[in-house]
């Protein structure tokens, strides 16, 4: 039976994706090694991670002011060291505190810079997207969570400030268009719309780095990690390739556009549903919906069960929400087809 | 045609770990899903994570007074996590300087103790390992790598000291008996005898950590990946598979014992030809000689290109030297088959 994959994450990855990388798993262009036994030095691995850095450049229209990177340790680890490669201890930082991956980003980068939390939606569960909120005189980054795979909120129209932004982008990167000279860092763990885990895309203004004046170890440092091209030890390459397939992908399916229009499409379907069906309710404010990440409840918890007997049946999974909301949750990243939106439609139409 | 992969690693797999990598990646034991789309909350990655760390904790006798961690960085980053977790400012630390990894290793870590350097064989381009070194007093802890991956020294007895010993050993864990408990730490890449590029494994003493009284990153201390069982973030679930596999494949080859005996074999043979073939030299002390990296040159320079040219013809890659030492260098590690020293010996012979 086909599976229709809602995980958010580690989460779905197109059919060539998973084809090829389990092809190159074995025996890569037929050379009789495996790709996880050859050479990071070598001509083959290095032209992988050439691609994949010019494939991001060209689907994000990146300019040479940034570098990109392909880095490890999740965006867990960009919490601190966004903050100690760009934030001297004096300046004065803002940061948007949307949830969960907001929240932890504030606890680690609050040793390294002048921290203020500018605006929160804690008290109503984070299920909004603050707005209105003014930086302080004199700020220098805004952190921003592009997208809030917990709570399924999505900021939709950046804030314009005189702050650069910083952006954890992990669960929307590729999903929609950005503009890039925005901000001074992105950066996105691989796991969702990107690849496989265990790589970290990082993509930073160049002009902004080794002026903190503090000591970084060689590792956390962007600079080392620039000069060598992402291969200063020995990269993740198997994830690395798999995440350069993704991006072939989305440039052969038409690229960001096409992506964003997909996106928006599944999600319409989905929330018109959550909408018209009078068992289900949604969990965030209408306008900061999530197109990755639907959260939503039956209004009679004693049917939870029932449904998910359902949605199992039909080859849904991952469906379950996470602990912090309840009920459900329904990813779609990039390479989840509308066929299988359909599918969950069909189980709720069937309650 | 069959190849022979010498490479330093990345590096050889065995043939049972890629076929069923391979599989895992277009769809684990049939549920229609691949291992690089779950989540890593779900059962199977639950079940792989522990029985991973079950078998680090069988081939090499690991007691519960340590913690078996799957991280990220590489060695590179237990350069100084290692330190900025357990050095005290004031602590005394000794480093053992062999070569490349141990000179980073020291670079790193002075930043968080009173790091001196007890012994280097620099004065011969790291062509040995130092002996009858003496430890000040009070130190408290001694770095050493335990195996030289560039100029292809091993230690082949550790020091007694009353110091703990902190270990990279990145490039021979698995392929010798070691005492566990004479190490505060051991690290490891894990892309030439562990398995995938992307995975650290890091074995430490529970009773050393959160002491330090310095801040720590939490993605950086150690505590956090223990009391979350290396999943406190999304952990690289495919390179820590592709360890699962291979450690398994130790232990049905007879586990640590047999390892070491093959390796000797294979190490054996190698050197036995280099020493016989006037051709031929070794770069290293004998009685240093690494059983994993072997390093040797041709007397004659302008010989280079026929041998690499016979090696290439023989199904033979990975034999160029590292430039820190030029010449050749064959790795042979647990994976490698004796048949494949065989055919490199063969082209030696033929020369």
């Amino acid at each position: 039976m086909k599976k229709h994959n809602f995980f958010a994450g580690p989460a779905i990855l197109p059919e060539i994706v998973k084809k090829n990388a389990s092809k190159a798993a074995l025996n890569y262009k037929n050379k009789g090694l495996s790709l996880m036994e050859m050479s990071h030095r070598g001509p083959e691995i290095v032209s992988i991670m050439e691609t994949a850095e010019s494939l991001v450049r060209e689907l994000l229209n990146v300019s040479d002011k940034y570098a990109v990177l392909f880095l490890t340790g999740g965006a867990s680890s960009q919490f601190f060291m966004s903050a100690m490669n760009l934030f001297k201890a004096k300046d004065k930082v803002a940061y948007l505190n949307t949830g969960t991956w907001s929240t932890k980003a504030i606890k680690e980068a609050k040793h390294y810079g002048d921290l203020y939390e500018v605006a929160s939606s804690k008290d109503k569960n984070f299920n909004y997207i603050p707005r209105n909120f003014k930086l302080k005189g004199g700020t220098k980054f805004l952190h921003v969570t592009s997208n809030n795979t917990i709570f399924g909120t999505q900021i939709k129209t950046f804030p314009k400030t005189k702050a650069l932004m910083i952006a954890d982008m992990s669960s929307d990167i590729f999903s929609r268009p950005i503009k890039v000279d925005d901000y001074g860092l992105i950066y996105a763990g691989a796991q969702k719309n990107v690849g496989l885990a265990g790589v970290t895309l990082v993509i930073v203004r160049k002009n902004l780095l080794g002026k903190t004046g503090r000591h970084i170890p060689t590792m956390l440092d962007y600079q080392t990690h620039i000069a060598k091209n992402s291969a200063f030890n020995t990269p993740p390459v198997f994830p690395i390739y798999t995440t350069m397939l993704n991006l072939q992908w989305i440039k052969a399916k038409g690229g960001i556009k096409a992506m964003a229009k997909r996106n928006k499409e599944k999600a319409n379907l989905l929330y018109s549903e959550i909408d018209a069906n009078p068992l289900f309710v949604g969990t965030t404010a209408k306008r900061d919906r999530s197109h990755m990440n639907v959260t939503f409840l039956l209004k009679d918890e004693k049917l939870n069960k029932k449904f998910l007997t359902k949605c199992k049946k039909a080859g849904i999974v991952g469906i379950k929400g996470h602990r912090s909301v309840g009920g459900f949750r329904a990813s779609m990243y990039n390479a989840m087809e509308l066929s299988s939106v359909k599918a969950l439609v069909k189980v709720m139409k069937s309650m």
